[in-house]
């Protein structure tokens, strides 16, 4: 019942660490790879991230059971389109893209009739293009799968069974709410450190030099994410609009409080503020989705 | 040259830091210690943070001749009086705060006439208390000294030579200028960490459960620094009030500039944005402020 043949369209982060698991994870499923740009594919070839690197999107997808779009959202209707004439009837279309009503409906514009099914699953490192993948990226991060309505069950099943193989866990949400959760949970980190790390880049009277040289202050911990794939996040951005305009605007709201209590020197106000935000940490630690070790364990190793 | 015997008072994280690094790298000094709270004393003797904990204050001082307050900033005026009868005349009084002008006029009020050099050791981890030092916290991280007007240019190299010998590299910086810098490098994105974190457990659509499950796509960054201590920090924002907001208004313009580039979907605005914070990364990565491996090598261990 497991996907056979599946083809991965884009051979980046995401692209090559699906590929790598399924080589490690699922050892019975053959692979193939395409990326649209040429040195992707080469290098992607001696990396190994598919069985076969393909020199066309439909040569990638001919005899797919399963095509997984690893590409910026906001290019997910082009690939698709780019497959449309060479796609097995039968075969199941997903993705791994960031926001997912947009994407849905691109898709499904490009393949009418097709069957689609996307997913999100949420993993990844500040590193991008062929070189960064790893095959254990999915292990222990969840992967959201979020079936349009009227969708085959056994097929959703299927696809969870795929991502669980490769070491992720699984959970089913309808498309709106999974833009919303990860507007929060995701995309408005990532505007904010980019925000921030832009801010300190800019000032006159601090140097770039003295921002890298105390960045050790909590500076340093926003130029992580900020140093992710910029088209990636242009895309969504973009595509995710709503939900991230409204997530901000609710941020805003609560950081002009605490601009309020500073400038009127609160410090009650700042104390529970600050207090109440500890247990969320605790919370994720205890569920496995970060290290427990102090500051990241930096310097650990 | 070096000083002899070291009074810390205040027994958290960066006071049993500094009795630890003494002991490991200074064996020669003797070491004394206090804390305002019986339990951290206690706990502080069984992790022998110092060589001998004191029940007062005063005793700790008695004989020192480098008195460091590890105290919060808003306390350390308190903590200075308490020590006023008892200090030697020729002590050198230094503090590990995050502010320097507020810190360096409480000191110079509660303590007349004797010498006050400022300090503020760039280190830390999000833990807090009695358990949370160790020996090691201040190797490769910077240590910034604000001397007076007028100070003695060989106390203060006297200063620098001890925190060097905790594997600290120094720099002198006039406190006006060192609390702009910790206010971008430091202050801001704690403050911004300490935001996004409340927003994200007040939302009613998106409950705490999903943003902890799905925190792994970039929220559970921010959720470290804002575990840090609440009384340090909201004392931090008090003493450095001014530099702060002047930082915090820079960060909202620039966070409304993005908001509107989302609004009108001006990707080419996004894109460069996102560009452009790639570089600090890179360079404070080379400058050995952080960690390289990808995702801060997170499940390396």
């Amino acid at each position: 019942m497991s996907f056979e043949r599946i083809a991965i369209i884009g051979l980046g982060l995401l692209g090559g660490s699906i590929g790598l698991a399924v080589r490690e994870y699922l050892p019975g499923a053959q692979t193939t790879g395409y990326d649209a740009d040429p040195a992707v594919r080469t290098r992607a070839a001696e990396r190994k991230l598919a069985d076969r690197i393909c020199d066309s999107a439909a040569d990638a997808v001919r005899e797919a059971d399963l095509v997984i779009f690893c590409v910026p959202v906001g290019a997910m209707g082009a690939a698709a389109a780019e497959i449309a004439g060479a796609l097995p009837k039968n075969a199941l279309v997903s993705d791994v893209g960031s926001s997912k009503q947009t994407v849905a409906r691109e898709l499904a514009e490009a393949l009418p009739g097709q069957t689609i099914i996307p997913a999100h699953p949420v993993a990844g490192t500040e590193h991008s293009g062929p070189d960064a993948g790893f095959a254990s990226l999915f292990q222990q991060r969840w992967c959201i799968i979020t079936p349009p309505k009227g969708a085959d069950g056994a097929l959703v099943d299927r696809l969870g069974a795929f991502w669980e193989a490769l070491g992720a866990r699984v959970e089913v949400m309808d498309p709106e709410h999974h833009d919303l959760v990860l507007a929060v949970t995701s995309h408005l980190p990532h505007l904010i450190a980019y925000t921030i790390v832009g801010t300190a880049s800019d000032l006159e009277d601090v140097t770039q030099g003295e921002v890298i040289k105390y960045s050790a202050g909590g500076f340093r911990d926003f130029t992580r994410i900020a140093a992710s794939d910029p088209i990636m996040w242009r895309d969504v951005f973009l595509s995710n609009k709503d939900a991230v305009l409204e997530m901000l605007q609710r941020f805003t709201e609560d950081l002009t409080g605490l601009q309020k209590a500073i400038r009127l020197g609160d410090g009650e106000a700042l104390f529970d503020h600050f207090t109440r935000t500890r247990a969320i940490r605790r919370s994720i630690i205890e569920q496995g989705q970060d290290d427990a070790r102090p500051d990241f364990g930096r310097g650990d190793h």
